[in-house]
């Protein structure tokens, strides 16, 4: 065979793949997160300085909330949405973020929505002086379909052992303490997009302030600061990221065996009343959406004299006459 | 608003998102990765040994595999493909993988495929001694068509500061070495299936040996022990993993300004003959394909006496006239 290029030859751009687009785009990336070789590189003598270092490390994705920002062309909080995802899920267990790693895939590369994603990655990423240490962007025509994508983000951070927070240390008498979420912040998207034609999303809704489709595409909210606070206090015991599941599914995940949260919800925000008035059962609302509450911190009492003010109270551990966890909703729903 | 239960109620699993299902598949899952935490923990106290630690890591997919893959129900080999890509992508580097984390998403959660495919990492992990510690499992019914899934992993890694490896050393007269591909590995394959329907994966093909679809399923071949014998040599000045761009794409990566690679490839494997068959030009399979050599060792000439006997000389390193660095083929297409 000649490698002369013969017009009846097939060539991958053919297959919806575009190679030398595809290396436009990684230079202009390149400039902004650096790479070229195979893996990134992140020095850790620092942890050298811990007596028992342990890395915590998550993974995850934004779920649907992708095509609601590929419908709307409002991809710029994506950044926020898969790094502060990514970040409070090891915040919880005290670490402190080390570096992220982004993976991309698309039904075709094009080139400014994909800039716009990776920058906003770094933005979020520079903000909590976390390096981005790696990153894919994939085209994959045969997987998504046109106009489509999808976004994974991995964080590895770093904890002295003896600080770990994992809930084991919660007890009787402790208090939940419910910090404020942004919005629905990456949870609870399909279910939203089952409620809606893409043509609702730009109405301006008053009881929301602002369309729903900004409303829905609010960031989801970092509480690396909010639990460093917290934990400064010595008070806290467990932390929950409220994420799938809603309150229940996740607060489960740290209350121990023998003891039960008691959680009593203030009144949802306006974005959740406006969501179960489409005909979401309440109960559905609950184990779908986080109701306002991103993240549980479950404290013994002192927190309250300890923290900075304006700490909101949403319930208490009680114990259970067997051994069984559980979350029990005590309000008027 | 009541908790009773209307069946007017919208519910998630109306908008083809099953919470319950996903519960079970978890509890499935758990059984073979643990988990139930927000992040996963990872002791590494052995890194105070180190001098100057440096993590090492990498995120990728294994690009439209996955859909040849379920379109022929062969998910298997997905594992070690996903996991022996990235372990490769850091190995090349000098590095010894610590964990791994994967992130599935799929258009609907088959818990068969799921828990075959979540296996088949934990395998593959298992086997280089690696951790899992975290993976992530979504169901996105918008975003994924029926049917469809991909899969995305991130490797962590330490290596020593010294002993980086990153082609920097690499000079004129320097052998390449060429470690056999299994097979295509992770790449090329949105053009592979631009050229054959699917009914055509399931024929025998003499030339291969196999049916087509068993030849391209082949998993990614895994180079940990291959390069951790070549390193031991010490004469190891680069290390390229040839992925998406073929050799020219990553071995120019590694090379040096004012050097070239010259390039002369034994023949080709069966499966590229057969692809390039099918009219695809050489010099397009060149630029998509491994054509048959999956890892590139840049190294001193002693190390064909310093290392196992077998190693396959595929080129060598010469000055250029200029400050550019390039890789050429020298052989007859």
């Amino acid at each position: 065979m000649s490698s002369v290029v013969s017009s009846s030859h097939v060539r991958y751009r053919d297959a919806g793949v575009d190679l030398e687009a595809a290396d436009a785009i990684v230079e202009r990336i390149k400039a902004r997160v650096g790479g070229g070789l195979f893996g990134g590189f992140v020095p850790v003598s620092a942890l050298k300085e811990y007596d028992e270092p342990v890395l915590v490390s998550s993974i995850d994705g934004i779920g649907t909330k992708v095509r609601l920002a590929a419908a709307l062309g409002c991809v710029d909080g994506l950044g926020k949405d898969i790094v502060h995802h990514c970040v409070n899920d090891i915040a919880v267990h005290g670490a402190t973020p080390l570096f992220f790693l982004d993976y991309l895939a698309f039904h075709h590369l094009e080139a400014d929505v994909v800039e716009r994603i990776v920058a906003s990655i770094a933005t979020a990423c520079n903000a909590l002086g976390m390096t981005v240490a790696g990153g894919e962007t994939a085209e994959m025509p045969l997987v998504y379909p046109q106009g489509h994508f999808d976004i994974a983000g991995a964080v590895v951070g770093v904890v002295e052992r003896e600080a770990i927070v994992d809930g084991s240390t919660i007890g009787e008498g402790d208090v939940l303490i419910g910090l404020p979420s942004s919005g629905l912040h990456t949870n609870g998207y399909s279910l939203v997009q089952h409620l809606f034609f893409d043509d609702e999303y730009r109405r301006y809704e008053r009881a929301l302030g602002t369309t729903l489709g900004d409303a829905l595409l609010e960031p989801h909210r970092c509480y690396l600061n909010d639990v460093r606070c917290l934990l400064s206090t010595g008070a806290v015991h467990g932390l929950a990221h409220i994420t799938g599941g809603g309150i229940v599914g996740n607060l489960t995940r740290i209350v121990p065996e023998g003891l039960q949260a008691l959680v009593e919800l203030p009144p949802s925000p306006p974005l959740f009343k406006y969501l179960a008035a489409q005909g979401v059962a309440w109960d559905e609302m609950r184990a779908v959406f986080n109701m306002g509450i991103g993240m549980i911190a479950v404290c013994s009492p002192e927190v309250l004299s300890l923290a900075a003010p304006g700490l909101q109270v949403i319930g208490s551990i009680t114990s259970t006459d067997d051994s069984t966890r559980r979350v029990i909703f005590c309000d008027r729903h």
